[in-house]
């Protein structure tokens, strides 16, 4: 049996703020604990605001590129200007929704910049820098913390995104650290001898979605633990590729 | 707190099969029973077989446009044959992947159609004809068989899709009866008051993306528990319209 548990009474975190500690606090002021074998999830917005990857509106001069669009659909140019930088090709720009491939290779509406849950007004929150180097920290810190062995507890770092062919948003990983992204079956049997179609399951994104169940967008639980889940370790010689493996695999991507 | 739980035990399901008896029956064997707000599980492997989806190959003759394409990628070309038949629209078709939307409007690889874990060789599974239906009637006989108020149980019909843009597969919901395919939050506010962007939630495939983390693709565990979530319920003059309210939506997708 798996538990999924959120992690209520987090505080409004800011940067600088010690993620991981206040992670610990709220656990211990909830009666729980972590337990060896965790996967612990945040989600990308309460590690960027930790990380300070935020900017204020006001301080932004748009580009005529963006004041032009930002007319057509009765945007702030600044906003648009924001979510130009931080794109690294523009994939579709139709509607007034602007779907863009970050720096990272993730695919997502607006870079993934966005205002909800914002500290104050006009403050814009991107996507962390590195999210699979977050997550690495984070769990060596939570780790250290909680007095585990290194290799004790599993990161994964989620966000919300849309997806082609499919209505509405589900929350994936952007970042992970000591869960494998993929669970390959390739050249396996079922129990009746047939050869597996190709099949690797993106278990970090499966892993986002479950807490999202207890996460929801307008409470403040920034952090669920997804608890009993048999993950594979990592070997010693084994890289721990993190959520960039499924960046990496869309590259042989027949949707593209 | 949510619980995952996965079924051990259930029998080689065949045409006929009643499979919400086999699965109460499998909980029994277990130690477990239904509870009320229960989401129960099932892949559409299991569903397909229960309804006879099945095609033996032996009993296709391919079209000229099936043996065609079969030649090219050294396929079975009674195999293509069955996919081509599901298919609606053919959305991209190479390297050897035919990616199909099926008469229901999913996209996905080969239109549904698997040889794996399939009971015989030479056996196809289809999806199911209309898995929202399959849901609502799996809904409807578990809740008479447990002894429960119709609307106590929610049922969730689950399959393993890749996605543009992003490697691995997940499993996300094909049918779906008692709970929303959707969790809208557009015009609502976060906790500092600011109005979140448009988002709407497809709980249902994060229902279904976490129940796959206790099935596996190896193992024989068809079935599985979401214990503990709150899912939105639907009232009296609501209309339950299943997973293909994520078709509809796509409808409207910016990505296509």
């Amino acid at each position: 049996m798996i538990q999924l548990i959120g992690i209520p009474g987090m505080p409004e975190i800011g940067p600088g703020d010690d993620l991981a500690a206040q992670t610990l606090d709220a656990l211990i002021a909830a009666g729980e604990r972590l337990h060896a074998g965790d996967v612990v999830v945040f989600t990308s917005k309460v590690v960027s605001k930790a990380e300070g990857r935020l900017v204020m509106l006001e301080s932004i001069t748009p580009s005529s590129f963006a004041i032009e669009w930002a007319a057509q659909f009765g945007k702030d140019p600044r906003h648009v200007e924001v979510v130009l930088r931080e794109t690294r090709r523009i994939v579709r720009m139709d509607h007034g929704v602007l779907v863009a491939e970050t720096r990272h290779g993730f695919v997502c509406a607006n870079a993934g910049v966005d205002a909800s849950n914002a500290r104050v007004d006009g403050e814009l929150i991107l996507l962390p820098e590195d999210s699979d180097a977050s997550a690495r920290r984070l769990r060596a810190t939570l780790a250290h913390a909680a007095a585990f062995a290194p290799d004790a507890l599993a990161v994964v770092i989620s966000d919300t995104f849309g997806r082609p062919w499919r209505g509405g948003q589900t929350n994936i990983a952007i970042g992970a650290a000591g869960v494998p992204a993929l669970l390959r079956y390739r050249g396996q049997s079922d129990p009746a001898g047939h050869t597996l179609r190709a099949t690797s399951i993106a278990v970090i994104d499966e892993i986002a979605a479950a807490a999202e169940l207890v996460m929801g967008k307008l409470d403040r639980v920034p952090v669920a633990l997804v608890r009993g889940y048999d993950y594979p370790r990592f070997g010693p010689d084994e890289e721990d590729t993190g959520a960039a493996e499924l960046v990496r695999q869309a590259g042989r991507d027949l949707f593209r």
